[in-house]
């Protein structure tokens, strides 16, 4: 097979640092490997797989001679070097939401999509880390039941608002804990996040929904290429560095028990049942930080409609949430 | 106004002293004042109001001559004590569980229902923290449209878990600052809660739901008077100290604008709406601390059914999630 010649747009920042990792996990058979970043990392080194790599600014250029190009830096860099690194021939992989809801772009998760990635035009979109665990689990329940509507309320970690957000929950629990008043730089997040929450995730929208929970509602509905699945959202980010939690509740056209439910789902690539209420088996955010899958459990009949289903779903999403699933769309692109 | 002989079981607790603090507050017309506790307690001294006060271990003879009895302690304490209050005339407002659902006990929430007051035979519940801040705000909109079924997830504070709870986030938090593997006292909560969410709250049960989420199921029909009203709910623990949080979905028979909403809450007793997402606010946890109002922000239209909104609900656990609804529930009946 031949080796592909990568570049990471953002190597310094969470997401870039995930791929990397996930990248050497994988044996990724990567040819050359660039390492990208705004003027501000530029020169910066860094070591990966026993070689040492010099972080170059992103410029049009940068693009020569690269097959596949995984973007995890902010929107602003999609919007100006994507269609530069495809004029020169990549591919891109982009986790910003700029080409999510682009009617050309296929918005892939391997596990339920992997058929969108042929009909590419040179960018193929990363879904937002709350959809991609949301419908990892839905997407097999869906299938067999069908999906008439989710209420979803969100428990989302502040590394997915990037390192700024991580450095200033530690800061500010260290401040509270050694009694004084926490400082809040209200550019990273608009309110003290340690020892509390915050209704907040994006900016908000003309209808008093946030960017996040629209995110949600657009995506999914793309995703499992059904408009008649109805989607209504509140995204609350929490004093969690890593992994995202959703509770979940779906009503579905026809009836699944628990035990149905717990045997599609158990089946289903990417996802990991952990669901004994006797032995207090759910998922965790500080169990799934670091790992793969998606995890489900806390499954529930919801009687309070003919078919429903609660579910509480949790996934790291620095990993399946955004580095990992855009490193499952690049080796989909070589396996073709 | 005769002054009112008064006793608080489980006085050394967190809600037992917040039961104090908000007596003095409002100035309630007390008498004779006990402070009861287990026996561990007992011989402790506390100051209220410039007085100096001994704890006592509760007994039966302790309710001699007490008009009314705050229970504020384990539900095992209501078990054995509170019809000891009861054979010796004083009346019970018991914060625990145990009477609630017991169709002789008048289940009381001063705002939506004070006149179940009227039926006590000696003894009032107070009720879930988690349901009296849903029903606070619900009430009038159920008033005006009718609530078919309401979708809810918590958010909700250690301190509901009491003062050892507490102590263990705050004391997990340190240890993980300090770069330490964190000691989890399972006794007290069942996983890490220090950067942590634990979607289980109280005991599981034979349907794979908790206590906790069955009593907002059953108490919101009881103090709504309406089992009709259709509830699911998934409760999940957050690393805050004070104030529960609750995204809770509503369908209603009525369609109600978001304008309409915010009209009927802000003229709402016990209600502050706190919505203007053009400004960033919203409830938070971290503002309703300490204070009495039940917050509720965040109000979207759903428009995945015919009449549905979307709402954010916070309070002080501590204050309207129990002591506070417990002075008021005094107050009722010194009113009589």
């Amino acid at each position: 097979m031949k080796k592909c010649n990568v570049a990471v747009v953002g190597a310094t920042g969470v997401v870039g640092r995930e791929i990397l990792k996930i990248v050497a996990e994988r044996k990724f058979p990567f040819g050359e490997l660039k390492l990208l970043a705004s003027k501000r990392s530029a020169g910066m080194r860094t070591s990966f797989k026993d070689k040492e790599y010099i972080i170059e600014e992103t410029k049009p250029d940068s693009f020569e001679n690269i097959d596949i190009a995984l973007f995890a830096s902010a929107e602003a860099a999609s919007e100006i070097f994507a269609s530069e690194a495809v004029k020169r021939g990549a591919v891109v992989i982009d986790n910003s939401s700029t080409f999510r809801m682009n009617p050309e772009v296929p918005l892939v998760v391997p596990e339920v999509n992997p058929e969108d990635i042929s009909w590419h035009k040179g960018i193929i979109a990363n879904p937002n880390c709350s959809t991609i665990q949301l419908v990892v689990v839905l997407k097999p329940l869906h299938d067999v039941a069908k999906i008439k509507r989710l209420v979803i309320a969100t428990y989302q970690s502040v590394s997915g608002w990037g390192r700024e957000a991580m450095a200033e929950l530690n800061q500010q629990t260290r401040d509270i804990i050694a009694g004084l008043v926490p400082t809040i730089r209200r550019e990273i997040l608009p309110y003290q996040i340690a020892f509390s929450v915050i209704p907040q995730i994006d900016k908000f929208l003309e209808d008093g929904y946030t960017k996040e929970e629209m995110k949600m509602v657009n995506e999914t509905k793309k995703i499992m290429k059904d408009d008649n699945i109805k989607v209504t959202a509140t995204c609350v980010r929490v004093p969690v560095l890593v992994s995202h939690c959703e509770a979940v509740n779906i009503e579905m056209e026809k009836k699944l028990s628990v035990h149905q439910a717990k045997e599609i789902l158990s089946k289903t690539p990417g996802v990991e049942v952990v669901d004994d209420p006797g032995e207090l088996r759910y998922p965790l955010p500080t169990v799934a930080a670091g790992k793969d899958p998606c995890y489900v459990g806390r499954i529930r009949e919801d009687n309070t409609v003919p078919c429903g289903l609660n579910l509480w779903i949790v996934s790291d999403n620095l990993r399946k949430g955004a580095a990992l699933n855009a490193v499952q769309i690049a080796e989909l692109l070589i396996k073709k």
